[in-house]
């Protein structure tokens, strides 16, 4: 079996492995019960990540034309077999005739060609927003989890409580108030990563037709949980001190949004910063409006220039901020462990809302990080990681300024994941991905971040994850890319005449 | 500070601590500053649960007369600071009035009590759904799991699919398929536990309004998710041999559900078992109404009695079958690991509405559980178990056989976790409770697992939990609780006229 991939071709790479298998099957180049080579195998051959080989071979098993069984791998199906397929799946349901409303406003798989790209062993990628695989504290929690495996008696095999064991929730309020907020364990709730936070406060306050402010742009995923729950969201412009709140104002003065949700530390996907004068603002009209204020502070600790501003929580005195944090900026995502900070009465809800949807966090990853912060590692660990992302954001920083062709520009974030390009004028996100494939370099098109979907000729790039020695060239790609990019674009657009279809 | 608990005296232990410590601090006994005993120290000398005691401070808290401060413990606050607390209490939101009409839904805590009580060291608790802590492979977990951490290379760490590892969902198509149930690792989805699945699939198809069957009685959380769906529920009677087809049927032809919900195999709470001939009457219904059926099968593996009958995803020509499994009941709940089996393309909206929930399963719970199903280590450890289990049950049916009042039924279950009871003519399950208190011994209200939450004078017993030395003394205690009730019981209950109040 011989498959030839053209990495420039822009027909993904999976599809491309699909069509040729496709074809020889069919032409009676492999015959039926010939075995294929195992996935890895056959991604290590063609130097291409094992997820492309996994989606190529769930097409093909979907059309019928190969089969897995235990014990025999992946073979060539007969064509009785792929012919006895079809009318089978023919009386299959048609599961879209089954879905919820809600279930159907997720436009499945947008991104899937952007995940497999971005995986490409091959790849540079500035796509992610992963913690640095090489920074972490992955010694010392193996340490810890083996204290755990022989010191806590199978206590992590059991339930814990749906709001977390309460001797973590010990720890996140030390946590919190050594932040200057001061909770009570009784007041922390712990979640599955803090998208979970974001996921459960969303069931917990909102019905349809809710109005959310968020910043434009934002975390992608935010937006999906807010309009998957029916919510109308209104976006509020940001520049270099953060959300302007001179524009909330107004939304607040003419609607009456149910909640704001912002990330004011270190924001996704700009990374800039709420400043202090905004911050007393947005507590001021909080509280003049009565409307709660979700602070996402994933990336709160991650500073890599001046000093730390105090997390809204710190000065929510009318009790209506949200906090939503999580350890898998600060440590790693794998541990799945996040938290919310709020009113007791509102985590009252949570845990009844919590207990219906999966009961617990898992206890094991509870009683590690419960460790972790307990001996005082995550300070010295956060010292190290933040030595280590201030030196790749300077890498990638200078290298922008070596690289960048005419007309881009970019923030400087003081802290976080991600910098925040606008490319020069014209050159738009999806053109550019294409382009950028072909460097093998990978971004996410600032498109997704719109709360409102529009092309915003802006892109976000991470520089944690990515080696250190790959930054330099991986924005020297990336830059040609955007110059092959601006050659090639028009002067102007053609006018196109939009004429109703009737 | 001199604490006293009255066991029998109807009011919840953490009431009695509440009430005490507050009268101690109204009345100056317990000065300003005063350090209260750790909660770990106050269960132990009280001889009550962590809990109990955690909930009793929370209340303090709650009320502004106790205050934790890191490094200081649980102190008691000074007037001023009380009297300050009110008026910062007042002007804090009602959340109440900000909550969905979704969390509205939830009653909460409407159990708490009882799990207070369940869990106090002194009380034999028949109320868990909980593994035998003692059976379980905790010895064996220990040694994959220091594998996984020295030779997984850091993996567990980072994210995995939102679907899961590929390689576990390679273990559990190959489990699924020595079962009798063909599928591929591209229709397997791992969840957080099954209830997650329930919660995904719910979120999947319902729409508020849709009409889901179940059985009557049923697994309660599960109740709970599809009427927090705002589904409209109704529940089909079991006997001997499970659900009531010739019911169900008759719903069919009159209503149009959108699904079944079904536990075929060791029911809960009743321990039944769908006969072969209803799985295929089932099965043809199914087909006949298209009507998607969620088959939940957690209890599956544990079979004490006779031979196994085929899941009903193995009978599932139709592809309508929405498979829900777990190891929570076969290995132990803290793993927080189950999984659906579905057709391709309801896995592909799980995965779309996953991503926005929680992104995907804990990393460590996967391959720790991949290794221990990879390693055949599953089928011998549910050799134990089983072997553990149904001696349990034995001597559960024993010891019912030799203290039950008369008047007083059981099911003798082939498998799974429960005995379901039937209490004499006109027990109550409420009173039965209090009673049951007294005694320290612990079961559900057969009232909870009513899709309509009427009393039914039936109550659910777990027999995996409890140590088998305490089985035996566990069931004396009840039955003697239960004659008690009977005694008690008045020959009619007065007739009372409902005036209505204009």
């Amino acid at each position: 079996m011989t498959i030839r991939l053209e990495h420039n071709s822009g027909t993904p790479l999976y599809q491309q492995i699909v069509e040729q298998v496709r074809a020889m099957v069919l032409n009676g180049t492999l015959p039926a019960g010939y075995r294929l080579p195992p996935e890895r195998k056959l991604a290590d051959a063609l130097s291409v990540n094992r997820t492309t080989i996994l989606n190529a071979y769930r097409e093909l098993k979907a059309e019928g034309l190969i089969g897995s069984h235990v014990g025999q791998g992946t073979v060539v199906l007969a064509a009785q077999e792929s012919e006895s397929t079809p009318p089978a799946t023919a009386s299959r349901p048609i599961w879209s005739h089954y879905l919820s409303d809600y279930a159907g406003q997720f436009s499945q798989f947008q991104m899937n060609d952007l995940l497999d790209f971005a995986n490409r062993t091959d790849v540079i990628s500035f796509a992610t927003g992963m913690a640095a695989p090489e920074c972490g504290p992955a010694e010392a929690l193996r340490g810890i989890e083996e204290r755990v495996l022989t010191e806590d008696g199978g206590q992590y095999l059991m339930h814990s409580p749906v709001e977390g064991f309460h001797s973590l929730r010990v720890e996140i309020a030390g946590y919190m108030s050594q932040r200057g907020a001061y909770c009570t364990p009784g007041e922390v709730f712990v979640t599955s990563g803090s998208q979970q936070g974001i996921e459960l406060v969303a069931q917990a306050l909102l019905n349809p037709g809710d109005i959310v402010v968020m910043e434009e742009p934002t975390y992608f995923p935010a937006i999906q949980v807010f309009k998957a729950m029916g919510a109308r969201i209104m976006g509020v412009p940001v520049d270099e001190e953060g959300m302007q709140l001179s524009v909330l104002e107004l939304l607040l003065q003419r609607y009456r949004p149910k909640l704001i949700y912002t990330v004011p530390t270190f924001h996704n996907p700009t990374g800039t910063e709420l400043s202090m004068e905004r911050r007393k603002w947005l507590m001021a009209l909080s509280r003049q409006y009565r409307i709660p204020v979700v602070e996402d502070d994933a990336y709160g600790e991650l500073r890599y220039d001046g000093t730390a501003l105090p997390t809204l929580k710190s000065m929510d005195s009318a009790g209506l901020v949200i906090h939503l944090n999580t350890f898998s900026k600060m440590i790693y995502p794998g541990l799945r462990i996040g938290w919310v900070v709020a009113d007791r009465k509102l985590v009252d809800t949570l845990i009844a809302i919590r207990q219906v949807v999966d009961i617990h966090t898992n206890c094991l990853s509870q009683k590690i990080v419960e460790r972790f912060v307990a001996s005082g590692q995550l300070g010295t660990h956060l010292e190290t990681v933040t030595k280590a992302y201030r030196h790749k954001r300077d890498t990638m920083l200078r290298a922008l300024r070596q690289y960048a062709p005419e007309g881009m520009r970019w923030t400087t974030p003081a802290g976080g994941y991600y910098i925040w390009v606008t490319l020069p004028p014209g050159v738009a996100c999806d053109k550019l991905l294409h382009r950028a494939e072909r460097h093998k370099v990978a971004f996410v098109p600032g498109t997704l971040f719109s709360t409102t979907g529009q092309e915003t000729g802006r892109m976000r790039l991470n520089f944690t994850f990515a080696a250190e020695h790959q930054i330099e060239p991986g924005i020297r790609r990336l830059c040609e890319a955007i110059r092959e990019t601006v050659a090639q674009e028009p002067e102007g657009a053609p006018l196109v005449e939009r004429n109703p279809i009737v």
